[in-house]
């Protein structure tokens, strides 16, 4: 088989396990930083390794897009193209052809849709998917699925469900290179429990070596995706790995792996970097603000990262105030070691028997002082870096 | 003295040296990358020690703009708040005033000009351009000088030539910190010989501890300003340093350091990584263009840098048509690591008493291969790192 997830110690139904791959072991629970065009934004693989991150994420969507799989293939694959040799798990680019192409159209047979970089036509199919990806040649691969917007209605979402189950086996069947990709299966149902349930049947019947909760994260309330991972996790396996997909905040994080999951993904670590925003332990800082000015500790005095060991609040929003480049890679930095830091504490009260503590004591700080001053923030508009010298 | 200077070797008017300074050794030749707002573009202070960066330039002009000198000088001075533990050289702002400033008015006093940031008025006398220098805490400061564009009539350049001596002579007698910070003089005159003879003796009557030649690599052709260098450096003592300003292509700091220069400067290399511009042995290379979609080389083949060492040209064009900072601090990594390495090789050379042999394989390689289709890039326009997940 391309990986082995075994339980190394349980607490509830949280669980710290190890996921062993060809290109190394990645300790779960595990957050997987997001690298959507073959990098995490403004860092290298060097960074990532020093900050400890285990598995990438990439997206099938945009690298077929752009630079195109042929030269990827040709260089030898997504790991050394972009110079990672760790593990890396694609993204089927489902969600991308819904939240990104401006036209498309599903039938049974796959989903044509436009480029959302120069309107060119494209048809994915389940098959196609898995092809792209084999030829990326990533180490967990999803197959392709229908994704519907939140909300959707029950009937839009039943049907969607079906197919997407159907596409995940004809993603299976088209599958070749068995022993050094992992193929999961992704649990879909929207909001609807009782599809969420049907779905969880459909999929595990075929013994898939990972599940992924798709379709969550997406605008519902959090309370919504708690209550469906609570129907979910009974239903799957208990010597798999169970991958919520979009997730990064801190406390969502938290709250998946006290429901049972052992891998996310979201590129909010990365993107509201750009934006200035940095992650502490209780809750967010949007350094761009003028009451950093002359702040001259570090985003968060009890961090051991680098960049809170050499820099001052000030120095960075004199950066991001400038435009400078430098800016965005301290507070790209920052955020990826705070989520990478936090699930190692994490798994460290799981192996303890202490995740209560944890839970008790991040509870009671995060959000306590969520900053209220930082509309500027709201439009997502990220920081252009234009200064010149 | 803040810093003492030594020959360790001549080659006809080449000169190999050594800088010392309280913040460490500088080796001579040395080109130093410039950090306009308090960070060399797009890298870390740990990087441009990796390459071997010895000093570092920053802008009085900008700095006092944004961030302000107080929250720098409560920061415990430029090295700290950018965190930099070499030595720092300021330019006094008198070139960015002049280049950036919409609206000026020189007096004997000073000159009072508009911020290009934001409109506001300012004042820079040549006591204020020291007094912001010493709060910056910079190892080697210069005095405001008067600059005039290229081209400019005989009598505006002497007439700004001969109000840069005096004031020169006011930036000294302002200035406290003898101890900490070198205070060097700065040779104007334009493209007129007579004038740069007349500023040689002006200045070098002051005994400063260094000599800067200012106004050239402004738009002049090169061999005007070689012209002006023969001229200049007879006239300069020996046993101090001489620092070219604004040069930073590899032809012409060879050539200074032929005609007896020893400090150089220049946007040049992290300004056009930011065009996808990289630096080699025989010219320069867009990575942007077409041909490169599917070049699996390096940058260049012979470099041992990290980025030659790692990445494709493909990969890297990938990452500059997606927008990614990634392919910036690419580029700008390996066009620094370009220009502090050919600087070593030519110290080297020095010392081996085969500079001349490293100019005949210069000149008989750089520009053999020069590119043709990189019309592209004459706008100057920058990339933007507009990327989003």
């Amino acid at each position: 088989m391309a990986i082995k997830w075994e339980i190394v110690c349980k607490q509830d139904r949280a669980r710290a396990g190890r996921l062993l791959t060809a290109r190394g072991i990645v300790e779960t629970p595990a957050f997987m930083p997001v690298g959507t065009q073959a990098t995490v934004k403004a860092m290298t693989p060097e960074e990532l390794q020093e900050i400890g991150v285990g598995m990438l994420l990439s997206n099938t969507y945009h690298l077929y897009l752009r630079p195109g799989t042929e030269i990827i293939s040709r260089a030898g694959g997504l790991h050394a193209f972009m110079h990672w040799t760790g593990p890396i798990l694609t993204d089927s680019g489902g969600f991308q052809v819904f939240s990104l192409g401006p036209l498309r159209k599903v039938s049974e047979k796959g989903i044509t849709f436009r480029s959302h970089l120069d309107g060119t036509t494209h048809f994915f199919s389940p098959e196609k998917a898995v092809e792209v990806q084999e030829a990326l040649g990533s180490d967990i691969i999803m197959p392709l699925d229908h994704v519907v917007p939140y909300p959707a209605s029950y009937a839009e979402t039943k049907e969607a469900m079906e197919r997407s189950v159907r596409w995940a086996i004809r993603s299976r069947e088209r599958q070749r290179r068995i022993m050094e990709q992992a193929l999961f299966g992704i649990v879909q149902g929207g909001v609807y429990g009782e599809l969420r349930e049907q779905c969880c049947r459909d999929m595990t019947a075929f013994d898939f070596p990972g599940y992924a909760i798709g379709g969550l994260s997406v605008g519902e309330p959090k309370e919504i995706m708690y209550n469906i991972l609570e129907i979910v996790t009974p239903l799957l396996p208990e010597y798999k790995p169970r991958y919520l997909m979009g997730v990064g905040s801190a406390d969502a994080l938290l709250e998946g792996v006290l429901r049972g999951m052992d891998l996310f993904d979201c590129v909010l670590p990365t993107r509201i970097a750009r934006n200035g925003r940095v992650m502490v332990r209780w809750g967010y800082l949007t350094l761009r603000n003028a009451k950093y000015a002359a702040d001259l500790r570090p985003i968060d005095p009890h961090c051991r990262c680098y960049v809170c060991r050499h820099y001052s609040r000030a120095y960075i929003r004199h950066l991001l105030k400038a435009g400078e480049i430098l800016g965005i890679r301290l507070t790209t930095y920052h955020n990826i070691y705070f989520l990478i830091s936090f699930m190692a504490e994490i798994r460290h009260a799981i192996r303890e028997r202490k995740l209560d503590t944890l839970v008790h004591a991040f509870r009671s700080q995060f959000g306590q002082e969520e900053e209220i001053d930082d509309n500027g923030d709201e439009s997502g508009a990220e920081l252009k870096c234009t200064a010149k010298d």
